[in-house]
């Protein structure tokens, strides 16, 4: 059974306690991946009017999860392996779009990318890969 | 002036907003690094008993954080350029401790090595590598 | 002056000794990015058929010094800062083509991701992220 | 069987091609990991005095294989699944040393940790992180 955008929002929103109250969606279901968004909080500025890394590490972990689940289902015992990424440029004042996609769906692991963006500008301001591990088959 | 575990802590929780509300905490500082502590919150677990990558995340960038300020003072507009973590072991239900070694304290950037364990066990559960970049002198 | 690929071949031949005798080409410029082959070559398959990690990894790393210098001219006092790399599939007995893109050109550091293929299939291989880290303007 | 030191430096050189020739060897075997060593070599020595990246990265994953293969024996199957290194301080005109630790040895992976200094210099000259993939248990 295939999973909607709001079937894997609200997984997510359960599962990761850090995405509940944040607003946090999937967008879309696309063909290897989804696009998901954080809406904008003044709460998240630091000082400097930048956004805290680990608002764009929960945003992309939690894109990760939901493009492995819009591939392979309800998973909910995958859990990220390992995490990289790079901050490239400081996001406007506005809501983030993260856009996960499969690199490698295997039998074990599943290797993601995501890129996150400002709505309405097409800069990457984060750029993230991650490994998830799955759940023996059967197992779950 | 040297900041205290107390200083630390509150300009962390002030400043990245995903610690606030936490508990997150400094505890020592030490010879290049810092001690912190994220206290268990049964609230934080995942299916499965796990805690969410974001949450070790979230400690793992703190912690680097603070390690950069107890060496070189109040530096709030130091960012994260780049960060990689790698799980390790499912953690207990249990407080977790974090500690954050220098391992290069350049002109521009700071290097840092993050271990995270469960309180009362040895056991690794994950580590973190990662860089902060640090404001021009004299333009905070 | 713009370097072509043959410029940038043969820098990165002289400065990089691990590329030397390899055959490894910058085979085109691109906008943000170059396009790099690394010839097959027998002698580097690793039991089982593989090519070795670190076969893989000297052909990113070169591809995105490439990149820089296409970008910023002959630059070679730029190193490597950070790198991480993926492995997603067993490479095909064939050439292999390192796609590197400029993900942020900032003053003091370059972010490249790299693609890496056999020739002939679209199955990304390897991905890899990085950080170049520039010399100070004028120092060089 | 345990494997001695010069079996592993002997699978390793000719397992990784790129190690072959470089004079690459395993010093000690220790509990959890092992001591490596790359002798000098001026022709490896890039402009502005600095070894290439590359160089370090081929140390590293070498000195990973060594000692996922002390821990559990000859695997020439094992195979890098993720690496990440960062570059700290430029490495003296000497021979390399690396230490690598398992920092996770679980039934599919093993996760490890590696410090590059200069021989005579206490200095962590790089740190790099990676993941090996172990063959499933009966398939080699």
């Amino acid at each position: 059974m295939t999973l909607t955008p709001s079937d894997l929002t609200a997984i997510i929103r359960q599962g990761v306690p850090a995405s509940e109250g944040s607003g946090f969606l999937v967008e879309t279901v696309e063909a290897g991946g989804v696009l998901c968004r954080l809406p904008f909080n003044p709460q998240q500025i630091r000082p400097g009017g930048t956004l805290s890394g680990p608002t764009m590490m929960t945003l992309a972990d939690a894109a990760m999860y939901a493009a492995v689940m819009a591939q392979l289902g309800r998973l909910e015992m995958a859990v990220t392996q390992s995490f990289n990424i790079n901050f490239l440029s400081r996001p406007a004042q506005a809501d983030l779009l993260a856009r996960a996609e499969i690199l490698k769906l295997g039998r074990r692991t599943v290797v993601l990318d995501v890129k996150i963006f400002s709505e309405g500008s097409p800069v990457v301001v984060a750029h993230a890969t991650g490994t998830y591990s799955l759940p023996p088959a059967g197992r779950e």
